[in-house]
């Protein structure tokens, strides 16, 4: 009864059979074997157009080698303060992009909206005195299991292009979105001003494999010298492939993501009717965010459930009183309907 | 019969039967984890000390990751003119060093002398003026399948120590190396004065790891940010305990290392009884260099054999004539014997 | 009548006749002149203990090199979230750490305080998810004209103590600060906990001179080769050197601090007295921030007076109406007395 | 009787007076003084054609700015291997690159050939395994005093255009080339395919200022930001300016140049006559390079002469016997021909 995170489970035994079926022979090294090859037509595929795709085995490094193609080291990113660029990951766009400044907004359910980058923007008034504003970057689904509309992507799309921007998007939980509003992939990325994603994969069965998507190709001109000097070129980089050929194979990752989501609306409806707690955060993909009473936390804590608290941070969520507790409760391919029932007769 | 690279060849099985067997319900994610506890004790054992240890996903990561914490952004490190860290991974060390300079040294056979380093160090007369001479970087077994003494080593790290400098060792190829000489894992590093090691393995049988291994374990202090920031922290990192956990078991990793040196020394052995074949450089770990008639070479090209040309600098190998060609073949725990025979009758 | 800056005016004429004065015969380069040396000793006299001292061209220089000492590229540092490190540098703190994270807040009247930084800190609980806590960053006098009391200096020594962090004093207008304290150097900074500060000259007659000065001596090891790199050592050092051995001769540095916070003191007093003005700000040092209505604003605008607007932000001054507009003032040691009692007829 | 460098003289005298005038009143500060707009202007007029001019007050600085928008993080930079950039400014182009790679050739006289660059491609055969070839940096005069020749340049200038790569200048020394070959700035720059210049005063008679000249405007864009954020933007800035400004007036630049390399003439000649002198290279602008017996070397050291000695490095000068030592003789715009021929005399 494990809701600590999504990546606490391990890898999807059909994405496991696929690295095992790729353990045969040789093949090219650094990217140049055919597993890799039918990967990058298939996300070609995926997305309905052209795309350009590069592998690599953290969200972290795709965020961050995405970043890097669309701020200059002197440059400016705009994201939600809480963002997983901003908050977990020891700065590593900043290293990436050598140097480049975030900009982390207080938005309200972890999302940002185009006014508040509106609004930061009119503090550049100083030439080169400021940054020089460079990139959005959303996250998709968000930390807070929050889920932009297609409306609103198309907003930080149009603001991107009015004001030269390029719009990253953080999709460590893209699949989770994506069946949350029941689109195509092209509907929510590039039709609606995306410039280039980070493909999550890891989170939803893979063991560790994560695509940088881009868009719009002059990005990814010259990617290959930064992932390879990031260290970030797997040499039997076919067992990166494999997970992502399996993931994308048969919907399997359309149908985790469903899932996990599913889980985590019945964790919400669960909670939602039990009088003395509420969520924190409306619940759209797998994240369920909880606020309970210290005691009821407290006793929770002795049991077999795992989960973290989750510090609340002014006005994101829901106000949490001084004698209660918020706590985040994850969902995941691997997630059981009995689990879930557990955790609701534990809380009850 | 690939002679490409030791890194064409796939996963050893019992690593993919150990990667299976991680499989198994939920474990904490980045690295806190049962199975990554388990092999940062055996690092201990195989080292017959305390020692840092951290894995990531490939060699320039380590090298890159351990250089950094050898070396300030204004430092010196001396290594071969063509060693991984120099030659081969895109400025990976002046990436993760944040602009280190690498001092590459012309050495015969693919190893430097404490002699170049001191040499080179003569120059550094002028204080600010040159960058700080920080590191020493050898490469054991080197990229042209040689292999430093016992003896050679502590000379490095006698240096090291009058100099203030402090010794690296890129071991991609440590199993091989180590075999060639016979001796244990404390022996070949820090008995001889090295303070960080590189220590590959997937070169060697498994899917993706290697180890950054500190026996100076002040170097290993904020290893962590280092290792997160560059996105080389796996979230499920027991997919990656798990590889090094079956790689040190049941000797795995040194008899895939022996196959690969008897394969590439029965390759060597071969080639020297043809008469219009001669070395390029002594065989001692598990790469052979062959010097060949043009003619010889491009009638093997029209083979089945799949290797590479190896560009012939300055002394560094015995003389190419300008109608001759040298090659470059690497033998893995995968080789066969019929394919290294196979080869011997092609050029023969 | 122009209170735009303190660097819109020129060089005090006796840092100038030094200049000229220094401009005989030849003399060593790279900071090895006589004058050079000289300088070093008096920073220690000035201090009243040994210090570490080293001369650069500008304040951002100043404050990106000695944050280079104090905080890793993983590091995070603490500063008010309009401090001119944070808001003003194009992101130098970043470029010269290698990528540190800077946590900007939001404190009043330009100050922030210790509570703040500790609430901050509280959200350090990931390990190296979170960059790594290092340094935080004052200064005094702050951006907007106040001053830290030695008892709030002393608290700030002390939480960095306590937290094992580093603590800069970012001292631009230093002597403004010194003055309107009216405490010895010493007491303002390091026997007060501060472990590195750029003491400035420029804004307070020089023509382009700044220095970093170290009480942690640990820290100043190496800074020869990171101000090198940066570019910041001129060949011609003595010229740097005669500017800042003029400027702390004779009390000139305290003379013209004493003289530009008494324009402001009297800019400040003369608005107050004015119905429809009011400060936003307490004047503490030289500058002076007036918040008048619109129409009041655009009147002033159009005559020879020279003034910035000052955007509001947040709770940092008294509110700003809708209909209103903050006007920031800087006097300097060549504000003559008549132009501050123009503008306030002007305003009147 | 110093000869140790340029740079141990002091300011010329109509520099100095250029500053002193220019200390009336106030002036916006940053660069947009009318000073600064008019030495923009006057560089239009010095090259023949529209320029994008930037003033910075190290040679370093220039040049690591100007590289930093030549080479990309992931670039390879070509120069000689004792050039400035490589051999004495302690990283910082690869700092300000953010971590491109300096390919040092071995060159004769101080000097590279086009030739030398193609030979390194060659082996940039690896995609993103190399760093990505971005731009090659000749110094005129080079670091031996040397001078290029306009078809040398030119072919520099062919080869860049070939292979998609940028041609740097660095002109610490750029006035005593143009007067050693006698033609145009706009001939010996962008004429012949230079895109970027690093403009010397610095050594020629100013107190501290140099110039980033910008003939391939694209690569302008953004340079404020780079200048600030390294801390290279003056707040004072009209004191640089002004400094120019009296540099490219009344041909004061030429003739100081002039004056320096007729006296290395005379330097050069002198000692030629000497039975046991020789020289160690050609003098073709301001430095003179004598191979001299240990025994004259020390019996020099031991009067009022300042000099420095001169490592040999291999092949780049005529060879130094075991029982020779090689120093380095430099002449300035004050070196007075009483202090050649007094030199002379105490050679001879």
């Amino acid at each position: 009864m494990n809701f600590a995170s999504d990546n606490v489970y391990g890898v999807d035994q059909a994405i496991m059979d696929a690295l095992v079926e790729a353990n045969t022979g040789s093949a090219d090294s650094y990217a140049y074997d055919e597993i890799t090859k039918r990967v990058e037509k298939r996300f070609n595929q995926v997305f309905e157009r052209d795309v350009k795709v590069f592998l690599v085995t953290t969200g972290t490094a795709a965020n961050a080698l995405a970043l890097s193609t669309m701020a200059p080291p002197f440059g400016a990113i705009f994201c939600h303060a809480f963002s997983h660029i901003n908050a977990d990951e020891c700065g590593a766009p900043e290293f990436y992009t050598g140097g480049a400044k975030m900009f982390g907004l207080d938005g309200v359910a972890g999302k940002i909206s185009p006014e508040m980058v509106r609004e930061s923007l009119k503090g550049f008034i100083r030439g080169e005195h400021d940054p020089k504003a460079a990139a959005i970057s959303i996250t998709q689904s968000s930390e807070l299991g929050t889920v932009y509309s297609l409306d609103e992507i198309q907003a930080f799309g149009d603001l991107a292009r009015e004001k030269g921007l390029k719009l990253h998007m953080d999709g460590a939980r893209f699949a989770n979105a994506l069946v949350s509003l029941g689109c195509s992939p092209a509907e929510m990325t590039w039709k609606r001003g995306v410039d280039a994603l980070s493909f999550g994969a890891t989170k939803n069965g893979a063991m560790g494999v994560e695509a940088v998507v881009f868009f719009d190709l002059d990005l990814a001109k010259d990617f290959e010298y930064r992932r390879m000097r990031g260290g970030h070129l797997l040499s039997k980089n076919r067992f990166l492939a494999a997970q992502m050929e399996a993931y994308l194979s048969d919907d399997l990752w359309l149908n985790n993501a469903r899932h996990a989501n599913d889980m985590a609306k019945r964790l919400a409806d669960g909670h939602a009717k039990v009088e003395y707690l509420r969520l924190g955060v409306e619940c759209q993909a797998n994240e369920v965010f909880v606020i309970m009473p210290k005691a009821k936390h407290d006793e929770l804590e002795k049991t077999e459930a795992v989960f973290h608290e989750w510090l609340a941070s002014g006005s994101d969520t829901a106000p949490v009183g001084p004698d209660e507790i918020m706590i985040r409760l994850v969902t995941s391919f691997l997630t059981r309907q009995e689990d879930v029932d557990g955790f609701l007769k534990l809380v009850s």
